[in-house]
């Protein structure tokens, strides 16, 4: 079983934007630029985080992404089922009601105990990335990354303007 | 995210040995027609499980597959791991080093914060499968199960001989 590719990639983005400024936005060019990823299919990617309620967009020149929440209301499981959605891995087809050793009908109005602890290591998983925040990661990080990420993710607006070459 | 089908055959076949007589043995074929399934194809997943140590093959006229183990200590993690590997589903390709807001090398000794967390994910998943042995799967088994399972698996061999027609 693979999660997408492009888990890595939003769970980053959306750590990176956690890290601006309030009502700062990066737009999908310089997240993709920020990480060297294919912008086209980061932006679909990012659309999903928006449909989740993890990101927000707005239009315009100044237009982008930011957190639609505060860093302490978005987890990693929001940001991993935007992407992958909530289903199990494991998928029941019920083989306990086919062939020559089927059960009846009546003895399958319980979920088989097999799907049922298979559920339970699935919940275990989830209850995992539900119990951290991106202010968790926050936490987590040196002193100094959130400074580096404002200046070098909201400075490739700049550069990209041709304004200004450097980031601030 | 999913797992291969043939995680619930094997799951199954593995749990339906499980309650056959010590020594006795069941066939490829015969758990293929146990539950409907498609006996080449089991039959390479089922050596899997022979590999992992969870099955023994045994060959000859009355060879088939048995518990190489005894069901306390078979778990859950063992038979789903045979089937996809240990590997956790969230592939970590270090995007932090790459693109415009890269990461020196040397800031990127440890492990990245959000791989860290996802692996405790996939760990909380591993733990809840090694959890649970086959053993506790027979116990949640309704009484007259383990009679009934061993009537049809096993009885499919002499009717797949001509000598009987129905299941003893």
């Amino acid at each position: 079983m693979k999660l997408p590719v492009s888990t890595e990639w939003l769970l980053h983005c959306a750590t990176s934007l956690a890290q601006l400024e309030p009502r700062a936005t990066a737009s999908a060019a310089q997240l993709a630029e920020h990480y060297d990823l294919p912008a086209p299919y980061l932006a679909k990617q990012l659309q999903a985080l928006v449909r989740a309620g993890v990101l927000a967009a707005t239009t315009g020149p100044r237009g982008g992404f930011r957190l639609a929440r505060k860093p302490a209301e978005i987890t990693l499981l929001q940001i991993v089922e935007a992407v992958d959605g909530p289903s199990s891995p494991y998928e029941c087809r019920e083989i306990r009601q086919q062939g020559r050793g089927a059960l009846p009908a009546e003895e399958c109005r319980n979920a088989c105990i097999l799907a049922a602890k298979m559920a339970d290591a699935h919940d275990a998983w989830r209850r995992s990335l539900a119990g951290v925040s991106l202010a968790d990661i926050l936490g987590e990080l040196p002193a100094w990354a959130p400074e580096r990420t404002r200046s070098l993710l909201t400075g490739a607006k700049d550069a990209g303007s041709g304004r200004r070459g450097t980031p601030r």
